[in-house]
């Protein structure tokens, strides 16, 4: 394989050959911009861009030479041109397609994350305050305040509070998952703990299969880590397995990530049945599965988990309490294989350094006092009233649920008459209204007249009145 | 560029065959487990490997059809073979050299955050929980824990507290650092912040400028970013200005990380000349600075600030208060040029979601009611006390400072008579004292007969005893 190494130039170039040079420059900023052409990456050979562009290779070659004198692609004498390595810092919209505004996944945290007075949430992927266990936590906060200094000002230790661990491998036993303490680490978050996973398991352009729709900050994550993303549907009782087993076929995904007891954003549950199909396909194809479990304390009739099947063999379990106890105390986990546990405990130094100590403590106390307990049985009733009511008031302006799920907050809906949901977030926002919008959720892009609607942030009668006024507009 | 397409297969292998297909199929595992191949990667053609190891071309062929049936490998018709997607996961030591694990910089790390009875820690990175603002903190818990719900149990805004950004703003203005509120955004911790910009900036493979010696934690995120770490020597003043330029040319680095106001580990402070070179070279090559400035509160004389000089154009400033108020309560945050500042929020989301408002508001009331100023007063008081009398028993063992730093709690001491500080540490692992051995700190691994001290960390008596005892051990 000899790399052509040609030094011929043109004498001199006439008009059109400018407009060819112009052509063949704007095609390999356009491929680099778009990142089909990576920072390190070689360029296709002289002899075979110019057949592909049609054009003389004093064309290419001149067009090279320019691009490499702006510092765009370098040249490695012997070996050809490569692309330089970036020198404007990359940023999420470039590492990914755009999408308009009103439907990125970023756009949906970030108003969900701002405050403002008087702003309606329905779209927002957590409990009111009102709804979390306030005085427990002020109370906890007294304790600790009285308490040992060490949890007040040092480090935690490198896996977190151990004391939690082994609260935690008790509260997965249950589930009948098998974690000693020592396969737990604490993390700052669920979301820290997927993010160390991809980076742990990841390298840029890996396949990872998410469902279509999933919850929406997989998709900045993903992207953040250059993976590819494969959807697959996701039906009421778990990922469409024959469209699952094609994706293994077809892109050979280094891991799928996925809620399995109560989805987000459909609320759906994953059957016994299409688990164990799930995980055979995980064994034939070696595949790391990743289970989000955050609302595991949602549940009201247990649904199957990923980790007890597979004895944590194939599959990662993730936990935390942002959602259930409080989103202020930032506490989450991994429960992985025991031999990855100590590389990612490397991992979780070098990039966070001492966990959080104080949170581990304040998240012990309230699990082992009953407050946390007691707080969450009266969450699920409510939750339960919540959704009844949500169902009938959305009903009244046809929005009508895809499934009725069996617990949780989150209502996943189909708007009628092909009334585009995106369309509808904007103008909401207009009212203060803050709504997620279908296709947010849709890596396919497929779920443009679906809306997720929060139960417990759909308890203001504003709401109702606002949208019924919105879905006539749109009928119109 | 036509890539070979051999079909022939051997009839037969006799034993020497057998012998070359395995040597090259060595090759091949060692090349890819050594990531000189990486996942996705082509291998060399049939005909220039059969050249380069100087086999027939129906060896390498079998050699690669064995790998691609066992998975290792997969040919894709018509281009090659190319490395199969990693199976197992990548740890931290796949990335990086792995070193002694005794001066392995995450060793260090797990020794100084695992808890134990009577461990003495010299070699630790932050003060005694004794010198922590307890007393301050215990009142702002419970003031705290009569506060607004909000605090409690929301997720904080994507830029985080307003009022501490406000605050911060003011602090660094003192610093000659014009950074509005805007420009400010809070993160988990100082080493968040550090990370979430190499994510931003950093493709694998990228050069990075870092000291030598610098914080140990610095190559450990490097390496989980596959960076190419590149050490410049340091000196009294700051990095040997002449072996930086060289370095620039030589490496096209995309970042240098420091510290410019109290240096770890060495405790020198960047001077006024060597920062103007520094800034007029990172202008000339595009270089983007990372001043990691968590010590800032710890100096007694004002040193440079890069970023003030510079305006926040190529300069990116950190800061957090793990090291000053509490390593429980985390809190950094990043100050970076203005139009960064919206991707690198939008990163912090997709990464770790909410911030930690709850930690923000405990900074935040500490930093108003003055409690924490009078805190750092005491600490730089007890700090110079302390470094005085650490020098004078350390000389009685004959380790000497390389300078007396004019602040902050690190002495970074020479070993008389070549004595090798990785097996000292060892040592006196075994005595209960955790050192931190020089070449923790250098890429270059020149600093053998170097240890850093905490001067903070080296107040108990027992301590100089075991040392003196080591030091005569090592000397025989």
């Amino acid at each position: 394989m000899v790399e052509e190494q040609v030094r011929m130039r043109p004498k001199a170039i006439d008009g059109e050959g400018e407009t060819l040079i112009a052509r063949i420059m704007a095609t390999v900023r356009h491929r680099i911009a778009g990142r089909s052409l990576t920072p390190g990456a070689k360029l296709p050979s002289i002899r075979s861009f110019a057949v592909t562009m049609k054009v003389s290779k004093s064309t290419v070659v001149e067009a090279y030479e320019r691009l490499a004198a702006e510092g765009l692609i370098r040249s490695r004498p012997g070996s050809g041109f490569f692309v330089a390595a970036p020198l404007a810092p990359l940023s999420l919209a470039d590492i990914g397609p755009r999408l308009d505004r009103a439907v990125d996944p970023l756009w949906i945290s970030r108003q969900a994350l701002e405050p403002g007075e008087g702003v309606l949430r329905p779209g927002c992927g957590w409990l009111p305050p009102s709804w979390m266990p306030e005085e427990g936590l002020r109370r906890t906060l007294r304790g600790l305040a009285r308490g040992a200094s060490s949890t007040l000002v040092d480090y935690g230790p490198p896996l977190g509070l151990l004391p939690l661990r082994q609260l935690l491998a008790r509260r997965l036993a249950q589930h009948g998952i098998e974690a000693p303490p020592d396969q737990i680490m604490l993390t700052e978050s669920g979301t820290q703990a997927i993010d160390l996973l991809c980076r742990f398991l990841l390298k840029p352009g890996d396949a990872v299969i998410v469902d279509d729709p999933c919850y929406f900050n997989f998709h900045a994550l993903l992207r953040a880590h250059q993976a590819k993303i494969v959807a697959v549907p996701y039906t009421p009782s778990g990922p469409d397995i024959d469209r699952f087993a094609a994706a293994l076929e077809e892109h050979r995904p280094r891991l799928y990530i996925t809620n399995s007891a109560l989805h987000n954003p459909t609320g759906a549950m994953l059957s016994p049945l299409v688990a164990h199909r799930l995980l055979k396909l995980a064994e034939q194809w070696r595949l790391t599965i990743v289970e989000d479990d955050i609302f595991a304390d949602f549940e009201e009739t247990p649904a199957p988990r990923l980790a007890a099947f597979d004895g944590l063999e194939r599959v990662v379990h993730i936990g935390s309490f942002s959602k259930s106890l409080s989103a202020a105390v930032r506490c989450g986990f991994i429960t992985a294989p025991r031999d990855w546990i100590e590389a990612l405990t490397d991992l979780k130094i070098a990039t966070s350094f001492g966990g959080a100590g104080f949170s581990a403590e304040l998240v012990l106390t309230l699990l082992k006092d009953g407050s946390y307990r007691k707080h969450m049985e009266t969450v699920r009733q409510d939750l339960a009233r919540a959704m009844a009511a949500t169902v009938a008031r959305l009903g009244e302006s046809g929005i009508i649920p895809w499934i009725e799920p069996r617990a949780g907050m989150f209502l996943w809906c189909r708007l009628p008459d092909g009334i585009d949901a995106a369309d509808l977030a904007r103008k909401a926002l207009d009212k203060g209204i803050v709504l997620a919008p279908g296709n947010v959720f849709s890596h396919a892009q497929t779920a443009g007249s679906f809306l997720r609607f929060n139960v417990a942030q759909s308890q203001d009668e504003r709401l109702f009145g606002e949208l019924a006024a919105l879905m006539a507009a749109a009928r119109r």
